[in-house]
C-alpha cells in the first residue's frame, strides 16, 4: 500500500560537535520518505520556496519518492538553524528559524493521491494536519508527529488530532509534556486514553518504547560509537515504521517489532551523517547487514 | 557450578518520593545473593558487626544461601544513608555511610569455599577484591563491580583487577568517569582494553549494552510504571547475570542474552519496592511470567 507524509521540507543550517553544516537538505517530511522509501511508495506533501535547490527534487525522484505535492511557492523555503552541544546529542537547540512559504500556503494533495491507504502527518501546526486529513478519502491508517511549541500554544488542537490517528509518534519530552506524567509507561498509557490506538514514545539513544492495549515493547536503540548530527533521527524512524507497517494488511505483534526494529536501524544510520549524509545511497543490504546484528541481540 | 560473592551486608536508611525507611536489611552480597540464588548455589562472604539482627541471617539461611563467611565481628555493621530525587531515581545521593567493622575486618571464604568456580567481587576497595581473590585456587570466572570512589581514589588497584576478571559489570557513570569516554560503547571498548573479555554498561531505566571481543548486545529496561527504591538494583542485575553463567559450562551468545535478560526481570522486581521487599519471596515463577512478557519484545 503506498503512503503519503505530510510535512516541511527545509534547509537546514547546522552547528554540532562535529562542524558546521549551512543549508542542508533537510525537513521531516524529507527525512521521513528517504527511510519510507525503502519499505513502500512514498507521496510527499509539503510547501517550498522559489529559492529551493531544484538538485535536492530531482534527487527525491531518483529515489522514486512521488513529488507532485511538493509544491513550489513564491518566497523563501523553511529554514531551521539549530545547535547540539557535546554534552547532549540528543537535544536540538533552535538558533532560528525562517518560517518562509509555510506562513501562507498548506501543503495539499493531488486528486489521485487522496485515496493512498497510508498517511503520516509530521510535525507541523496540529491546526494544518486536522486540515489535511480532512482532505484524505478515509485513510487505513494514519500516525502521527508534533511538538513541544505546539503542545504549548495549541493543545486542544493536537487532542483533537489524536483522537483521529492511529499511531501517535512522539520523544520522551513530548509524551512528558503532553501528559504531565514523568514515567514514560505511565505517559503512553495517557496518550492512548486520548484516542490513538497505538503510542510509540522515542528516547533517542536509549531507544523507547510502544504501547497500545494489547502490547508493550522496550527496544534500545542500535549502540554507535559517534552521532555526528541527530537532525531527522526521530522522522527517519517514524518513516520506517510506518514504511513496513504499509506494506502489511494486518497489524501484529510481529509487524509490530519488524517495523520498530528496521525503524531503529534507519534512524542509526542518519544519525552517523549530516543531513542525509548517509540516508541518501543506503541500500537495504546495508540496513539488513545492520538488522542482523540487531536481530542478535534478542536471539535466545 | 557454586558462586561466591564477596561485598557488603549493610543496613540502609533511605529517604526516596515515596518515603523514609530505617534499617533496611541491604548491602551489595545480599542483593547479589537474593538474585543469583534463583540460579545456582551462592556463598555469601562479608562482614557484618553484633549490632546486626539475627533474622536477617536466618532469613539468607531460609533462601539456601550459604552463609559461613558471614563473619560477624564486633562493633558496628556498614550503614549506607541515602537518597534519591524524585527527577533523577536512577541516581543514589550518599547522604551518610558509618563503615563500622569493614574499615577493620576483610571478608575471607572458608577452606571448602577455596575451590568454588564462580566469584563475583562486588563493590569493594580494589585492594581487598584482590586479596580476596588471591585466596581462591583458580576460579573459572570471575565477576567484578567497583564505583567512582574507587576510580577517583584507587584507579590503579582498580586497573589490576581488572586484568585479572572475566567480566566488568559498571553503571555509565562509572564507565565514563573510569574510561574518560562519554560514549557507552567507546567507554565499553575501553574498558575491555584492561583485560576482562566481557563488558557490561548498566543504563539504569535505560537498559544497558554488553561487549566482547565477539559480541555486542543492547538491551532495554524492562518498562515500569513506578521506581519505588533503586538500591540494590545493580547488584541484582549483576546476580542474575553470574547466576545464570554459573549455571552453563560454555559461553555462547544464547547464554550471554539469557543472562541479560534474567538479569534485567530481577532487577525490575527489585526497584518495585524497598530494599528486599519485592526480592524477598519473589518465586521462579513471578519471574518467567515478566520473562514472557519481556521476550514478546523481540519476537520477531
Amino acid at each position: 500500500m503506498s503512503l503519503v507524509v505530510m510535512g516541511t521540507v527545509a534547509l537546514d543550517s547546522l552547528k554540532t560537535p562535529h562542524g558546521i553544516k549551512e543549508d542542508l537538505f533537510g525537513g521531516s517530511a524529507a527525512h521521513f520518505s528517504m527511510s519510507a522509501r525503502h519499505f513502500t511508495n512514498v507521496h510527499l506533501s509539503a510547501v517550498i520556496g522559489e529559492d529551493f535547490p531544484k538538485k535536492h527534487i530531482s534527487f527525491l525522484k531518483s529515489k522514486k519518492i512521488n513529488t507532485e505535492s511538493l509544491l513550489i511557492k513564491s518566497g523563501k523555503t523553511f529554514r531551521w538553524n539549530g545547535e547540539y552541544l557535546a554534552y547532549d546529542m540528543n537535544t536540538a537547540i533552535t538558533l532560528n528559524t525562517t518560517l518562509g512559504v509555510i506562513v501562507e500556503f498548506k501543503p495539499t494533495v493531488s486528486a489521485r493521491q487522496k485515496n493512498i491507504e497510508n498517511v503520516f502527518l509530521a510535525n507541523y501546526d496540529p491546526d494544518i494536519q486536522l486540515e489535511f486529513l480532512s482532505k484524505l478519502n478515509k485513510p487505513n491508517f494514519i500516525g502521527m508527529d508534533t511538538m513541544n511549541l505546539w503542545i504549548d500554544a495549541k493543545k486542544q488542537s493536537v487532542a483533537k488530532l489524536m483522537k483521529k490517528v492511529h499511531l501517535v509518534i512522539v520523544n520522551d519530552a513530548e509524551a512528558q509534556d503532553f501528559t504531565s506524567e514523568k514515567n514514560i509507561l505511565k505517559a503512553a498509557k495517557a496518550l492512548l486514553s486520548y484516542g490513538p490506538k497505538m503510542v510509540i514514545i522515542k528516547k533517542g539513544e536509549h531507544g523507547g518504547i510502544f504501547y497500545s492495549k494489547n502490547h508493550l515493547f522496550a527496544l534500545p536503540a542500535y549502540p554507535l560509537e559517534e552521532v555526528i548530527d541527530p537532525t531527522g533521527a526521530g522522522d527517519t524512524f517514524a518513516g520506517g515504521v510506518m514504511g513496513v507497517l504499509a506494506q502489511s494488511k494486518k497489524i501484529n505483534s510481529k509487524i509490530l517489532i519488524k517495523a520498530l526494529s528496521y525503524a531503529t536501524i534507519l534512524s542509526s544510520f542518519n544519525v552517523q551523517g549530516f543531513g542525509m549524509e548517509m540516508t541518501k545511497n543506503l541500500t537495504i543490504a546495508q540496513i539488513e547487514e545492520r538488522m542482523k546484528v540487531f536481530r542478535e541481540f534478542f536471539n535466545y
